[in-house]
């Protein structure tokens, strides 16, 4: 799993910062999966080594314009570029109604099928080995966390004790190497389990943009390799994100701790902390690392590797 | 005047073109027109010396994505940034459908008032000296081009002049300043206009995007002092431009000189002329010049003076 910081702003586009998007390349398939699309990010993809004609599924965290108004821009891009075969968007209610108003005001033809899924609370995905969980979070409109967590991988088959007990090879190791139990044509009962090494845990990350502290977005933050949550302001602004719904950096810190969550990456900051501004940057990664050490705060066009787990 | 482009490209946004967007500032009042406003219009203004609050009126010359999908976020980032005053947004039906759909799907709401007018063929505006005029030009649906004008200066007064000829002074001088009649006290009448030296020509500027060969285009580039139209391709793809109804360099050339345009700028470049691509962008340049001498290439921030013409 490999994800790229597309946009990494809160609100308005600055000079260092776009607006929110999110790539996720989320196995070895080649893939692209993206968590909003505010305004520029097809931009901000001539601007990575990512393409366009990767992206398979789109979801949506909520309909806020610095999250979807780079939307119809980006499927006409792709509609004009050829045709990157059909793509998934899940949002919450009025996705659909705003990227057809905006195709049908602007005379926009889609090259290729779109498919529209309103989310709701719980799993909305399973996809070869890839399962998508869904959570309210609490911000001033609809707005969902996803958590996207890869099936665990069976141990590697050990192919030389099958050998040894005598294991006729054929067919019947496909269903041991899967972990299943197998009657020899002698009689003899083989649980595969006891054939194969300690399975290999799934990796898995959670994204949770916009919101003030949730109950959601701990949920979703359980046990994951990787939790990316919003991190509007410091402390010092914790009116102002009580007002707006937004979280404080030590706010996400402490949604990382009670979800049990292994490394952090803080993002959609507010254009307020930028060196020259009125606090740097670093006091967002300060605060949440006095919570939650594993922190790192991301930056436009950072990538973050989230590795296997050996078990 | 003073007009900078903010994007020069068609279609999908390039490294070094961004969609379609031209600034205008059509006097010194310090006020901003946009004329289009494509993804990341906003994000051009960032880059450049221009303040979004300056903006008063947004001229839409047709719905395409690619000259409107910036629309909704740069109005939500002036409004999140201040009060800019109203915005008066001209346009053919369909804009203010898009900008509401858009405002209510994503919960915006905007600070200042917008006043939406569905332009047709004839005179739009009539402000403070300046006339903006449209007419309908050649391309796949309902396109407007934009002159802008500036009423004639009278020329300046020769105070002199009147002492010597014993006029009282007073409210008297400023109707001869406007070139009227008088009748003085003492029953003499006196032409203000042979106290006045030569009038000075208003300035004017016409944009024509996007369009095939128009006599729509060829109507408002009469006379003006420059012409800002579309060059998608070269004749090479004259082909394309007659099957996309968009316009080769020649045929923006050919309406400069029709019209009797004092200088052109060629804008809405396609992505294939480029340093290293396919054609370099200097055969737009050559092929124009052939037809019509004064005429230069726009790139993303190119600044274009059009100074006074003095009688």
């Amino acid at each position: 799993m490999e994800v790229t910081f597309l946009g990494t702003g809160a609100g308005v586009p600055s000079r260092l910062r776009n607006v929110s998007a999110t790539a996720l390349r989320p196995s070895e398939r080649g893939e692209l999966w993206l968590f909003d699309c505010g305004e520029g990010t097809q931009h901000q993809f001539i601007r990575s080594d990512l393409k366009m004609s990767r992206i398979s599924r789109i979801f949506i965290t909520h309909l806020h314009g610095d999250h979807i108004f780079g939307l119809p821009g980006l499927l006409s891009t792709c509609s004009l570029a050829g045709d990157p075969g059909p793509i998934a968007l899940y949002g919450p209610p009025g996705l659909e109604e705003y990227v057809r108003t905006c195709f049908r005001c602007s005379g926009t033809t889609i090259s290729f099928p779109l498919e529209f899924h309103v989310v709701e609370e719980g799993t909305i995905l399973d996809d070869g080995g890839l399962t998508v969980r869904c959570r309210r979070l609490d911000h001033r409109i609809d707005t969902f966390g996803y958590a996207v967590a890869e099936a665990e991988r069976p141990g590697s088959f050990d192919a030389r004790k099958a050998a040894l007990l005598g294991i006729p090879s054929g067919p019947v190791y496909g269903r041991l190497k899967r972990g299943e139990t197998v009657i020899l044509p002698d009689g003899r009962s083989i649980d595969g389990r006891a054939l194969c090494g300690r399975p290999e845990p799934g990796r898995s990350l959670a994204l949770c943009s916009d919101t003030g502290y949730s109950p959601g977005a701990v949920d979703l933050a359980s046990g994951v390799d990787l939790l990316i949550h919003e991190a509007t302001f410091t402390e010092r602004h914790a009116d102002l994100a009580a007002l707006s719904l937004h979280s404080t950096s030590a706010v996400a810190a402490r949604v990382a701790l009670e979800g049990g969550a292994r490394r952090l990456v803080l993002t959609h900051i507010s254009s307020r902390y930028a060196e020259g501004h009125e606090e740097s940057p670093s006091s967002l990664l300060a605060e949440a690392r006095t919570i939650f050490p594993e922190t790192e705060l991301a930056e436009d066009f950072t990538r973050v590797v989230v590795e296997r787990r050996r078990a």
